[in-house]
C-alpha cells in the first residue's frame, strides 16, 4: 500500500524502535479496541483499565453502601486536593498549589479575575488569536461583566507577544501548546518578559499536562489551568485543574465564592470567608464520580519517567512525520506542526486544503482515529503511553492509501460513512 | 423500647400505612444497605440500581470502545439538554428551558448576573439570612466583582420579604424549601409580589426538585437553579441544573461564556457568539460520567406520580413527627419544621439544644442516618420513593432509645464512635 520506497524498511524501523521502547509496557494499562490506531488522546484519552474497578467501587461501595458517610470515610471531601497533588507532580507544582475543580473554562474565569484584580491599574489581557477559543470567550465574558474597559489584545504571531507587553498589560494569557498546530511556547522566557513588563501570566496546560515536561515553579508562572480528559486520561469531561503560585493564593478572593472554598463550610454562616491557600479556588460540590475516575487514571503516572515520555513523544512524532511525508508525496499535505521536536508538543498536524474533513472521516472509518480542526487540519495526537511506532506507521499507510485511491472523495465512501 | 403508649399500636399503624402505600414498590429500584434507615436522601440520594449497569456501560462501551466518537454516537453532546428535559418535567418547565451543567453555585452565578443585567438601575438582591449559605456567598462574590454598589439584603423572617421589595430591588433570590427547617415558601405568591415591585426572581430548587411538586411556568418564575444529588439521586456531586424562562433566554449573554454555550463551538472562531436559547447558559465541557449517572437516575421518575409522591411525603412526615413526639417526651426536642404538611418540604427537623451533634452521631452508629445542621438541628430527610412508615417508626424508636439511655453522652459511646 505504501506510496513509494521500500515497505520492508519502514517495518524494520518501526519494529526496532518498538523493541527498544522503555514505555512499551504501558499500553497494557489501557483498554483499547481491537483494530483501532488511536491518535486522538489529545482530545479524549482512552480508558485506563484500573478505572473500571475504581468506578464500580465508587458506585457500589462508596455511594451505594457508604452513602453520605463516604464524604469522610471514602475521602470524597479530600479528592480535589488529592487529585490536584497528583497533577501537580506532572507540572512542577508543589503540594498545596493545585486543585481539581470545575471545567477549564470556569477555572480560567476564576484565575483571570484574580490576575486582573492584582493589576488594578492595567487594562490589557494579552493573548494569541490562535489560542483555544474558549479561553478567549471566557476573557471576553469577564471583561464584559466587569465593564471597566478591559481589552483582549490578540496577537497573530507568537513572536510579537513580547512587543505587546506594554505598561497597560495586566496579564499574559496563553496556551502552552497550541491545540491546532502543537507549537509549544517558551513558558519560562515569556513569563520572564511578562514579569519584566509588570504583568502576570496565566497558562493553559490543556495540551501540556501529561504530554510534555512542565515546571511551573521554575518558570515562575503565576497562574495555570488545564484539563483532565486529554493526556491525563481522566474520562470524558473529567474535572479540570488550576494552579496558583503560593505568593498569590491569599492575596485575592476569587468571585466564584462557593461553599467548597469557604474557611468553614459546615459552619453555615451567612458571610463568605475564603479558606486559606489553594482551597479558596474551589466553588461548589465537585462531581465525585468523574473525579474518582480522574484520580485513578492519574495513579498510573506514578511509574512513568517524564524524560522517557518526552523522548518517545519526540521520536514518535519525528517518525510519523517522516513516514507521512515519504508515503504520501504530492498529496497536498503540509506539516503545520514544528518540525523541530523540541518546539513541538505531543501532536502532529498537517494541513490539507480541500478535503481534510472527508479524509479524516475516511481514516476514522478505517480505524485510524485522529481529528479534524477547522479549516483544513488533520490532527494526530502522539501519546507515548499507548502508541507505538508500528501504530504510527499503520496510520501513515492508511492515510497514503486513502489519498492514493481517492476514496475519501468517492460517492461510495460518503454513502458508507453515513451508515456507520 | 418505646417511651410511652402501646408499642403494638405504632406497629399496627405503620404496617397499615405501608400496606396501603402505592409507591411501596419503588424501594426495589434502589440499592440500600441492610440494617440502615436512610433519612439523608436530602443530602445525598441513594444508588438507583439501574445506575450500576449504565455506569459500567458508559465506562466500558462508550468511553473504552467508542472513545472520542461517543460524543456523537453515544449522545454525550446532547446530555446537558436531555438531562435538563428530564428534570424540567419534574419542575413544571417546558423543553428547552432547563439544562444540566456545572454546580448549583456556578449556575446561580450565571443567572444572578443575568438578573442584575436585566435590572440595570436597581442595586438590591433580596434574600433570607437563613438561605443556603453558598447562594449568599455567590451573590457576595458577584457583587464584589461587579463593584457597582450591589447590596445583598438579608431578611430574618420570610414574612418580611414582601416589604423588602422596594423600587431598588433587582432580584428576589430564594431557596424554595429551606435546608434546615424544611419550610416551603410560596413560589407563585412571592414571584407575583416581586414582579409587582419590578424585580425578577431566582429560585433555588435544591430541596424541591423530586421532593415536592414545582411548577415554574405557572409560578412565572424567571430563573431557577437546583442540584442533582439530593432528591434526584444522581450520585455524589452530580451536575446541577438551571432554568431560564423563555422570555429571558436570549435577552442576556451570561458571563461564563465557554465554548459549550457558543453558537458554533466547532467553528473555533476567536469571538464568543452565544447560542440561541437555553444552550448559551452552558459553559465548559461537562463531566460526562457524572452526567450519565444522573441521566439514568432520572429515568426512574417516568413511573412516579408526583401527586402520590407528595401525599406520601406529607403522610410520612406527619407520622414521623407524631412518633417522635409520642416516643421521646420531655427530651428537649422541638419541631422546627412546619407542622402543617402543606407548608413543609420533604424533611422533618427537630432542634435539640445541647447534644444534637452527638445524638446524630449515635443515631448513625445505630444505622439511622440523618444529619446534623449547625447549631442544634437533627435533620431527617423524608424520601417517599424508598422510605416506608416502618422505617420512620424504627428511626423514632432508635432516637427514643438513645435519649432515654443517655448513651450519646456516655464515654463508652464516644470511645466507640471514634473507632467506627
Amino acid at each position: 500500500m505504501a506510496a513509494d520506497g521500500a515497505p520492508a524498511d519502514w517495518d524494520t524501523s518501526a519494529a526496532a524502535l518498538d523493541a527498544a521502547d522503555p514505555l512499551a509496557g504501558c499500553r497494557a494499562l489501557f483498554d483499547l479496541p481491537e483494530g483501532v490506531v488511536y491518535l486522538d488522546g489529545n482530545s479524549l484519552g482512552p480508558l485506563p483499565k484500573a478505572v473500571k474497578a475504581r468506578m464500580a467501587s465508587a458506585v457500589q461501595t462508596e455511594w451505594g453502601e457508604g452513602l453520605i458517610r463516604s464524604w469522610n470515610s471514602a475521602g470524597w471531601v479530600d479528592l480535589p486536593a488529592k487529585v490536584g497533588g497528583r497533577i501537580g507532580r506532572l507540572i512542577g507544582a508543589a503540594d498545596g498549589t493545585v486543585v481539581a475543580a470545575d471545567s477549564t473554562s470556569v477555572n480560567l474565569f476564576k484565575l483571570l479575575s484574580a490576575a486582573l484584580a492584582l493589576r488594578p491599574g492595567r487594562k490589557k489581557i494579552i493573548s494569541e488569536r490562535a489560542n483555544f477559543p474558549t479561553d478567549l470567550y471566557m476573557a471576553q465574558g469577564l471583561a464584559g461583566l466587569l465593564d471597566r474597559g478591559h481589552e483582549l489584545v490578540l496577537v497573530d504571531d507568537a513572536e510579537a507577544l513580547p512587543a505587546a507587553l506594554d505598561g497597560d498589560a495586566a496579564v499574559l494569557m496563553l496556551t502552552h501548546v497550541n491545540y491546532r498546530t502543537g507549537a509549544m511556547l517558551d513558558m519560562a522566557g515569556l513569563t520572564a518578559k511578562a514579569h519584566a513588563a509588570g504583568a502576570l501570566t496565566l497558562w493553559d496546560l490543556a495540551h501540556s499536562a501529561g504530554a510534555v515536561p512542565v515546571d511551573l515553579a521554575a518558570a515562575k508562572a503565576d497562574f495555570a489551568v488545564g484539563c483532565g480528559y486529554k493526556f491525563l486520561n481522566g474520562g470524558p469531561g473529567a474535572p479540570a485543574f488550576l494552579y496558583v503560585a503560593p505568593e498569590h493564593q491569599d492575596s485575592f478572593s476569587q468571585p466564584l465564592s462557593g461553599w467548597f472554598g469557604h474557611e468553614a463550610p459546615f459552619a453555615f454562616g451567612p458571610d463568605y470567608r475564603p479558606a486559606a491557600g489553594i482551597a479558596r479556588y474551589l466553588c461548589g460540590t465537585p462531581p465525585v464520580l468523574s473525579l474518582a475516575a480522574l484520580d485513578e487514571a492519574l495513579a498510573l503516572w506514578d511509574g512513568v519517567d517524564m524524560a522517557e515520555l518526552r523522548a518517545k513523544s519526540i521520536a514518535l512524532g519525528d517518525f510519523f512525520i517522516a513516514a507521512v511525508e515519504a508515503l504520501c508525496p504530492d498529496q497536498g499535505l503540509e506539516l503545520v506542526s514544528p518540525r523541530e521536536g523540541g518546539r513541538r508538543g505531543s501532536q502532529v498536524s498537517f494541513s490539507r486544503p480541500g478535503g481534510a474533513y472527508a479524509i479524516m472521516q475516511c481514516l476514522i472509518a478505517h480505524g485510524v482515529i485522529g481529528d479534524f480542526r477547522s479549516p483544513d487540519i488533520l490532527r494526530f495526537g502522539i501519546t507515548p503511553l499507548y502508541t507505538g511506532f508500528a501504530d504510527a506507521l499503520a496510520a501513515a499507510r492508511c492515510l497514503a492509501g486513502i489519498l492514493e485511491s481517492g476514496e475519501w472523495d468517492a460517492p461510495a465512501f460518503h454513502a458508507r460513512a453515513k451508515v456507520t
